[in-house]
């Protein structure tokens, strides 16, 4: 096997040129909310803010640079990827064809072709998409943009790193998302060159958690990704991106479904900004404890495109997480007043009811018996505790749902 | 009567001495999605960002100049001016005290008290919280902050016309939320001094809209409001707001709820940013076309303060007023493969199938006859005019249900 040549700074410098005046200056700004709850200094590098939505613009505009002009482009993905080669493509004046799987979410879909590319829907998962773009490709003269092996890619997203010793000289740690491994690459490359003495540390979905297993490991492996945060769902790095996480990056840590959904919800109620979940993995993992030290760090939030429909189960699932609302099951006698008596122990512990639904029918519940499911706005784990003694102690048969 | 006294400029130049290194430089940036939307160079002043998520600490912190050292200050608010005044107090050494609506959310109950204020819940609105404040004011030896009605208020809200002036020097138009009409009135006497050609329009929720109403009259008028943007919910602005308003205001349109939860949602996924139904109608008025002119426009964004619960409906009547998706109503015969033959057909429509409920009783409903809610998800009006005549001519009694 031929030796793995890695990018260079000077890779990344020239990619740092050519993109200039093409992606927006997302500066790097201190997150007051988080400092607090970590006690150390947290930066936020918000490439949400970036244009269609994520970071994937610099690799695919850089990439665009390996293209000879005029030449059609072809990728495949389920998001960000998809809406970064097509704004790449439009700005140099290519076409593109995307091949999206056609579950993908809709607004991603319109999106991409918001930016000018062909959308083609394919049956299946991204694998498919992949294997028809490829074939696209070589059948229609066009190229294939990878969305994470290449070292254009690499050198693309690695102007990210930059950036972040530009706009936080004092920085310790960086927090970096971690799917396919680009960004990371790219970023470690960037900042083993220009701050050697910083920390860089990728951030994984439990679920997804490839690069950490292929570091431990020594090779790749493979996972099967189960994950909320698909920007990063991937079944491994490439052997370019894992040998740049070698050679560069300090550790990987993982954080589990509930810390990334806490993460998103963190973000949009402190900072007010709409980070998708692979994004926010980087605050997981700060929220959990899980990134030793206490200098300061600055987190990459490496997205914001999320649906707003999976938007709205991601903040139910946050606040279920935070436990600022339950649901309790609570038996009652089926006659006049019961449902009152019960609505008035709520009452008095102060209680914001949500919802309710009362249930006559029910596999378990003896006859002159019926169930009312309560859902209930509570402050935090401790707050639902007292609820479910108050409720134990006033006779009732009470189970916590959720 | 008294003829009321302006603020004048050197009053709020002498506020942004004050609050300097205190409220967070919150820069007015371009936002592309919403210029090529509107054909016209858009501007956003991002005061969500502002410490205490809202416009208010500007004011508050000023405020506390007129108040003696070491004295306890007392507010009433369900949002934004609480923990305005709770900041506020906090940074300058005051303790504060802040009656609240028991049924106000939450999360802006336990963000009060995080900023140090002692919070009393009241039952009842703001009005009874008022009454209450004002009363302990009296009997505590304490002062009480008014939301909006007094010169140093509206003085440190206008800081925010000044940066405005400082940060778009080509802006044509400013547009700010109007509630009481302090941010309205600062904004407008802040930039008749120093930018006399800018036009500033307020904007009001259709639903609360007393300020314009006043100004139509030329006299206060009350109203009942009705409005989700329950920063701007008032009855009425006061004297000294209201001249202001009449001296320095060119406008004043309207937008209605759904504009409202639309420019919410649109800031959600374009802009990447949480902002109030109230901090939103400034880009709700743009997006319904109610601002003349194609000059560039600055919309003031007052706050960022949602509970999260609030937003997953916002996100869902945002979703359904932008006609990304629908529920519809279908009545099917009761024998085995009517159920199928439906699915197939929306199949076929290519269509994302949300939720499904099956109702065999109905009050309406046929003996032998089902009904099944289908939500749908659909890219915009035209496609949900497609779906229903598609399902119409496979022979289905159809309902739009929303």
């Amino acid at each position: 096997m031929p030796e793995t040549v890695l990018v260079t700074i000077e890779e990344i410098l020239a990619a740092r040129k050519r993109i200039r005046g093409v992606v927006r200056a997302t500066t790097t700004e201190r997150f007051d909310s988080l400092s607090r709850v970590t006690g150390r200094e947290v930066f936020l590098k918000p490439e949400q803010l970036q244009r269609a939505g994520s970071f994937k613009i610099r690799g695919a505009y850089n990439y665009m640079d390996v293209v000879p002009a005029g030449r059609e482009v072809v990728a495949a993905s389920a998001g960000n990827h998809a809406q970064g080669v097509a704004l790449a493509a439009s700005l140099t004046g290519r076409t593109a064809r995307v091949f999206m799987p056609e579950r993908a979410a809709l607004p991603k879909l319109l999106a991409t072709r918001d930016y000018g590319a062909e959308v083609v829907t394919v049956p299946g998962a991204v694998e498919e998409c992949i294997v028809r773009a490829r074939r696209y490709a070589v059948e229609h003269d066009a190229t294939y943009v990878p969305p994470f092996d290449h070292p254009a890619i690499i050198a693309g997203q690695g102007t990210v790193g930059l950036e972040i010793a530009d706009e936080a000289p004092a920085v310790e740690v960086v927090l970096v998302p971690v799917g396919g491994g680009g960004l990371l690459a790219g970023v470690a490359t960037a900042l083993a060159a220009v701050r050697p003495q910083v920390r860089v540390v990728g951030v994984q979905a439990e679920g997804a958690s490839s690069m950490r297993r292929s570091v431990a490991a020594g090779h790749l492996v493979e996972v099967e990704p189960v994950t909320m945060a698909d920007g990063v769902a991937l079944r491994a790095p490439s052997e370019l991106t894992f040998a740049h996480a070698q050679a560069f990056v300090d550790e990987i840590v993982t954080v589990s479904e509930e810390e990334i959904s806490r993460a998103v919800l963190f973000l949009l109620e402190r900072a007010k900004s709409v980070v998708e979940p692979s994004g926010a993995l980087p605050v997981a993992a700060l929220l959990a404890g899980a990134v030793t030290g206490d200098g300061p760090v600055v987190a990459v939030l490496s997205g914001g495109n999320v649906d707003p429909m999976l938007l709205t189960r991601l903040i139910d699932h946050g606040l279920s997480a935070a436990a600022r609302f339950m649901v309790v099951r609570v038996v009652i006698d089926d006659r006049p007043g019961a449902l009152h008596h019960l609505t008035g122990v709520i009452a008095r512990l102060g209680l914001n009811v949500l919802s309710v639904e009362h249930h006559r029918e029910g596999i378990e519940l003896p006859i002159a018996s019926v169930e009312v499911l309560f859902t209930l706005e509570t402050r935090d784990a401790a707050h639902q505790a007292e609820v479910l003694e108050t409720l134990t102690a006033e006779g009732y048969a009470v189970d916590l749902v959720r």
